[in-house]
Order: structure tokens, then sequence, then C-alpha cells
């Protein structure tokens, strides 16, 4: 055995849930590419009668690749109906980074990248403003100033498109980049659009959610990472966390508290994407982790 | 010193911040009643400009009680436009429990009290099904089974508020009553009914917040225990709790963790309660624990 | 279909990970079986080279049973070197609950039995003192004092023994029992006697945890179920949880927030275990939940 | 009232509880300085018979400084045998962070700092290793690089020392330094160094403790900042906090997610030290948070 004819990939999977799925997903790729399953993991939606199953394996067959592997798959994939993708863990995905003013977010993305948490090529960062660049070139990662106006907004998001496709951009990751995305430009990336709310999701939508939970009197604040849709705030959770505050917590207290918790959750919202460990269906997430 | 002189007592003060008060109510504890302070707490609302305070204090001055109290204190509480009460730790405090079909809460606060973590005398139950009449037969508390329909509605909050009246209830605790209270009910009884709600507000108010909380896909479930007000689920928030979910936890099992939630929060805010901790202002708690 | 024919049953492996092993299981299942899979789970420990997994299928072949699956699936379990086990879900399993004096766990498990979280048969409740029987009889599970001095442990074992063994006990769960067990005893019912301890393990082993925890001034406490072993509180830990204390917290205070803890940590134990959610090997659990 | 005239300080004191400490105190300070009491937090430890006080109050009184405090508040603190400090906050303390070859603690804390979290002048960087040196030339924070040896350990902590005396440092903060320092060096900054250790002190102290954690099977994994005393891992703990882990964390992921709670636990001591809201005493600490 040589190393370089090892692959290794992650197949994902949705579709009605039948007897007789798990055997019959395990034999193809056992037959097929006499596969070593590295991890298999399922989950059925009793209420909606629903079936999910992330496999990751490794595979030496001299045949396997990405087109392959459709061409061979797609016959069982239609018997049963399957929503499904196939991910190779050869090449690292291409990610963006959004930002605007407040750099916490960024910071922390960058720092675990440099640490080797995140398996990714961190292709650029965009920027409405230009606060971030100096922790972009200790980075080493281009960034790309372009300001918005209530006027060029259009255009921006067509300058925006153009360099994810010119990157062949995988990912965006939205670090705390405070401008609305336009549907057009969401419909372009679905599913492939990170963002974090600095709330407990869905408690405070909209602006301003640390005044608005100060304002109610919660015990507990939050922080929220989700797919972007179309409609604001209100795409499918990845991931939540929430940090305990008193009356001593005054605004300040309770917008540096929350820092943390936004680094967390967009966090781990990134490394699971990266990792091909989120599912997502009816607007929620299913996490293989 | 004979121990049967020493009182022990319970100050609440919120009032706008002005220089010199904590002096003033010191001073004027030591100098009066030669008190020793057991507990002093603090806090200051720096956006309103409100100052609350909390001191528990013991005495053996001769002259101590509750009314002497309050004619003494009445002209510094005047002069610095204080919202004021006095709680001496002499009678536990009488409370009744609200309860209709879902027992875990009620269950657990009876156990914590028969433990000895709650300082007051449980003096009745009151409830619209009679499925904790053998709890509260074997916790020796008077059952009160008083079902509610849509044409005796007013007749039984009358059968309820006479029995309050009659056993000089201080406190009512809503262990997961499912009735609403109408708004003369909560008027007679201000800041002095706590109900527990089966999400973290202010997500999901209203009905069915676990099937609420399941459709929307969140991460993490919660439970809040607020005073009640005439306004349904926006009452002064006093405690919340969150446990994470994930897809293995289908409606069942959230529900089964949501229960573990509302016991801790609904007991912890019973016991800030009975200790004379919660101070409400502005629809919203200050907790001195 | 008639519904009085459908099984459904767990099966619980764990062995040296090699390639082909779920492919093998889950064939066998379905060919021989022709099983419905309802949840399948798996786990590598690439340290230890180990592999593990739990599937719980349903089947409506006529010939299951457990002697049946037991003799077919022999010769695979034999050429992988598993360990397994087989549950099927048709008896609830029998559990005895021992308890001293503090009674909190006991009221909890005795409360969720009771609400439908178990799916067991409580069949007695073993004491060295009198303060559960009321409880016992509340909830009409048998009660057998059975107090324990220096000299009359070894027959009091005994005693023990021969009940667990009238009663065809599964499951012992120690509910703040505060004696020792024999090895002896351990050994009699291995990997099926769940202790709570009232610290966050390895901190704290032995006598008065919360002592310790307090004087040396920690900021969390901790509870922590596990499986019991001839070594004290060296068993396979299950489950774990921490509250967060201050200098506010002086022993007692400590000492409740721990009750919380030692509920909670000791019924997730207690429920996986019912499930057949927990596979022991080399001093750790592996929980698929 | 001219801004520039306003000054505030803290006050912080420990002594044996006695009747009218707070009236004394607080009447010490309006009588002699006319203060404005911004907070005042008091806790006692019951056990000990033992008082604590933190009052942060503005003043401006003409004669205020800390020398003529001192000299106007000793007979006070001798009348009631008080340990106390008082701290001015005009002055940013001077903070020196020592840190080996893990960044993931000196970033955060060089970002926190930037972000305005800490008040604090960041004086110098102390390392073993030139990994840092990158990040403390962008944060522009001096760098002095004094590998240690076997040999010269003596003579670089001469250096060390050298260093911390010409910088006037308050405070060292140990980020993730992996040296242990010798008696006579911690004699020299008593309470004043702050550490981080990798696990939930008092388990698993010395080398290796996210190896230990994951031998041991725990469920929970942990961290605790601490000033350091001459004792290793055993000063008076600051702050702790934990994250689950399961068996999917395999070493890597569990030495992962430890990076996030040190981060935590170490920024909150910072911070927290940092105002003057810690007071430390029988190897304990109070947090006046």
């Amino acid at each position: 055995m040589t190393q370089s004819t090892r692959k290794t990939a992650t197949l994902l999977i949705d579709c009605p849930d039948r007897k007789g799925l798990v055997a019959a997903i395990i034999n193809f790729l056992v037959q097929q590419y006499d596969v070593n399953i590295l991890n298999a993991d399922q989950h059925q939606d009793a209420e909606l009668g629903l079936f999910f199953m992330r496999v990751e394996f490794a595979t030496e067959a001299a045949g396997f690749d990405e087109l392959s592997f459709r061409t061979a798959f797609q016959p069982l994939a239609q018997q049963f109906q399957m929503n499904w993708r196939i991910e190779l863990a050869d090449a690292p995905q291409n990610v963006c980074l959004f930002v605007s003013q407040y750099l916490h977010c960024l910071a922390d993305l960058l720092h675990r990248h440099q640490t080797g948490e995140f398996h990714c090529n961190l292709a650029l960062i965009v920027s409405n403003h230009e606060s971030a660049r100096p922790l972009a070139e200790f980075h080493h990662v281009p960034f790309y100033y372009l300001p918005v106006g209530r006027e060029n907004k259009q255009q921006v998001e067509r300058q925006q498109l153009a360099l994810l496709d010119e990157h062949k951009i995988d990912l965006v990751v939205l670090a705390r980049y405070m401008q609305i995305l336009s549907p057009k430009f969401v419909d372009a990336y679905p599913r492939r659009i990170i963002n974090v709310h600095h709330s407990f999701l869905p408690a405070f939508t909209g602006a301003k959610p640390y005044h608005a939970a100060f304002a109610r009197g919660v015990k507990l604040i939050g922080a929220t990472s989700h797919y972007v849709t179309a409609e604001l705030d209100e795409g499918p959770i990845i991931e939540q966390d929430v940090a305990r505050v008193s009356q001593n917590d005054q605004l300040p207290s309770l917008i540096q508290k929350g820092r943390d918790l936004e680094r967390l959750v967009l966090s781990r919202a990134v490394q699971w994407h990266l990792d091909h460990r989120i599912l997502s269906y009816a607007n929620k997430t299913v996490i293989f982790a």
C-alpha cells in the first residue's frame, strides 16, 4: 500500500426513512470501493419521517474520485429519494471572511486558523471599513476594502460576488459584518454563508440585541451562529451558547461577555461546516459532532 | 444578653442615587437600634440613576418592632424619596402553591421544604385537578380542588382569593398552573405571585413553548421564573437556566430536560423571595444573592 | 403485520477496530432477522485501536429471541473478537435502590419513575436507616430496613445479596448509601452498581467532599455518577456536572447546590443504563446518548 | 467642580468580624473625605469569624492622596486589626506577560487589551522561546527572549526580576509559561503572579493534565486561574470553568476545548485583579464581582 492512493471522503445523506437504508448504503461503499468506515453516524426525525446519515470513509480503490462516485451512487440515491453530497478531503476549502468594525470574531478566527484548528484556506477578508487591515496583513490574508453606502450597495455586492467567484470561495463567514446581504447574494451561496447574531435567537432578532436583552432584564445572554437565508435572523441555527449576567452587568459588561460567546459559537460553526458535520433541512440543522 | 431579645430583619430600598445615602442608612440603623450588620449589599443602575440596597441586620434594642421602625425610618425615607420595606425574620411566610396536572415542580418544592431549604409555612395547595392530592396529603398540606371551566372562572377566582385571604398568604407560587389569572387577581398580589414559564423568555411566550423551540431548532432550551403581571409572560424575570439539546432530543426528551430546568429556576426564585433577596423595579429584578 | 410479533432489541459491541466490521454487523442483522435499524451509533478509540457500536433494531422475524440470537451471532463475534451483549426491550429491568439518611436522590428517582422517565421495575429499597420508609410506602415500593454496624456488616451483605437474588435485580443504585460495599458484593454485580459521589471526581475522593471543596476554595462544585468497582471512587465515570459557587456560599448552601447536581447526574446515569446506552471499557465509559 | 480634582479609589479590608465595622468605615470616609460611595460590598466568613469589605469611592477633597489616606486611616485600621490596602485609580498598573510556546492565552490577552477590556499598561512580554515575538511586535509590546536551561535558571530569574523591577511591574501573568518559578521569585510578588492551569484544580495537578483527564475518562474538562504560591498548583483559586467532553473528544479535541477555557479563566482573573476585585485570605479568594 502506498499512502498516496488512500483517499478519505464524507458522504452526507437525508431522505425519507425506509427499511434497508443503512445496509444499502454500507454495502454500496464496501462492494464498490472496499472502504474502511472511519465514522458512521445516523439520525431519524421521527415526526417528519426523515433519515440522516454521515459516513466518513477511506478507500484505496483505484477508480475512486468525485465524478466516478457521483455516477456510481446515483441509482441508489434515486431509489431512496436521497438528498446527498460527497465531500473529498483532498483540497482545503476556500473561505472568505466578512467583517465591519468589531474585530473580536475576526481576530479569533484568524488565531484559530494559525493554531491549526481550521483545515481551510483563508482566501480573503472583505470589509466595509479599514479597521481590519492590520490584522489581515499580520496574518497574510489579502484584504479588500469595499465601503458600502446607500447608493453603491448593489454595485459593491457585484464586486463582492466577483471576488468570491474569482477565489472559488466555498464558505463565507460573516464575522460581525453589519450590512444586510441581498436575497440575490444569499441565493448564490445557499447554506454556505454563516453569520453570528449576538442574541439567543429567536429572542432579540434585529438590531441592538444586547440593548434589548438589557432592557428586558434577562438573566442569561446568548449568541447564535446560523446559516444566512433571505429572512433576517431566521436561518437554520447551527450553535448557541449563553452566559450568566446579573444587575452588576451594565450594558458594557454585558457586551463584553457577549463577545466571548460570539467567538465561541461562530468558531464552532465554522469548524463543523469545514468538517462537513452539518446537515441542514427544514430550517434546522443536524450536527454530527 | 438573652437570645430571646435578639431580632433580625431585612431592609430593602430603592431610590434615586444620591451622595450620602449609604452613610445615612447605616448611621440610622446604628444610632437608632445599635444594630449588628449581618449583610449589606448595594447596587446602582447607572443608566436610570437608581440606587438599590439590602441590609440584613440584628438588633437587641428593646423598642424594635415593625411599627416603631416604620415610624422612625419614615423621615429619612421621605428625604431620599425611597421605596422601601422592612421584613422581620420572626414569623415564617405563608405560601400557597397552585398546580394543575404536571406535578414535577410541586413535588420538588414539597421535597425541598421538607429538607429545610425553604423557611416558610406551606399553607395550602390549590389545583384545578385532583392529581396533586396524594402528594399534598403525603406532605400534610391542605389541598383544595377547584376545577375551572369557561363559565365558573370568575367564581373560582373569588374562592381562591378568599382562601388566600383566610390563610393570610404572603406568596403565591404557580408551579405549572395552566390557567391564566385575571388582572384583578394579579393586582391583589403585586410582586407576590411567582410563575415558571417553560422557555427562555422572551423567546417562545404563550402556549406550547417546547413545541415552538423544537420547531425552531434551537440548540439550548430554557426555563424562566418571573413575577406575574397583568401581561402574560412579560413580568420581571427572576431566574433563567438552559440545557443543551441536539437532534437526538425529539419532543419528549426535550420536555424531560425542560422539567429539570423548571424545577431549578422555580425553586431558586421561591427561595430568594422568601429570603427577601429580590428587589423589583422597571420590570426587572435585582437579586441580592 | 401484527404488532405483537414486532420485537426491539439493542446490540452492544466492543472489539479491536478492523475493516469490514460495520458492514459485517449490519449485514448479519439484515440477512438473519430482516431488521429495521432504529439507531446505529459507533465510536473508535484511535489510541487503543478499539471499536464500539450500539445498534437498536426492530424485527418481526419469527425465530428471533435472545437464545437464538446468541447462537446465530456467536461465529461473527468470535471472528472479530467481540465483547458483546444483546438486550431485548420486552421485560423491564428490576432495580434496587440503596439509601441512607439523605433522601433527595431517592425522592428524585422515585418521582421520575412515577413520571414515566424510567422504564424499569423499582423492585425494592434497602436502607440502613428508617428515614426512607414513608417515601417507599408512598410510592408502593417494598422497603427493607437492614441496619449496619461494625459487627454485622458481613451478615447484612449476605442478606442484601439474598434479596437482590430473590428479586432478580438487574441494577443496584446507591442513592447516597453511606456504607462501603465489600469487593465480594461489587464483584457480584459488575457494571451493575451505580453510585453518586458528591464531588467532581477525581477531585475530593473519600469522605466529606463538600467540606474539602469548601476548604480548597474552588469556584465550582461538582457531582459524579459512576459504576462501583472494588476501588473506592475509582470506577468508570458515567456523568458529571458542576455548579458555580462563590464566597456567598458557606458550607450549607454549597451542600444544597450540590444536592441538585447529585440528583441530575445520578438520574441521567440510571436512565442511560436502563436504555442500554453505556458501554464500559478500560475504566471509562462510552455514552451513546 | 472641576473634573480634574475628582479622584476615585478602592479600599479593600479583611479583619476579624466585629459589630460597628461597616458604620466605622463608612463614617470615616464620609467625614474625612466627603466621599461619594460608588460601590460597597461586604462578605463574612462565618466559620472563621472574618469580615471582608470592598468600597469604591470618589472624592473631591483637596487633601486626598495615597499617603495622607494611609496616615489618616491607620488608627481605625489598628483598632479593628485590619489587613487593608487602598488603590487609587489614577495610574494604570504595569503588567508583564510570561509565555512559552503556546500562544492562545497571550493572543487573547493582547486582543482584549487592544479592545479596551483591560485598564493597564502592558509593559513587556518575557519568553523562553522566540515564538511570541511576532505577536508582541504586532501589539507594540517590548519582547524579551530569555531562554532557560538547566544551568542558567538562577541567572535568568535574576534577569527577569531585574526587568520587572526596572519596569515597576505590578502584576505578572503566566500565560502558559511552562517553567516553574523559584520560591524567591514568588515571594517577590506575593498575590501578584497569576497562573493558568489547564485542569479543574485540585484534580490533575502537575504536568500533562489533559492527558490525565483523558485517561481518567472525565465527562467535563476544566481550567483554573490562581495566584502563584511556593507550592505548585496550590495557590488561591481565582476562577474556574469547565466544558463538556465525550468519547468523541480524543486528546487533540480535548486540548482544543481546553484552550477556550484557559483563555476565559485567565482573562477574568486578570480583569478582576486589575479592578481590585480580589481579596485573598487563607489560601482562598473573595471575588467582589
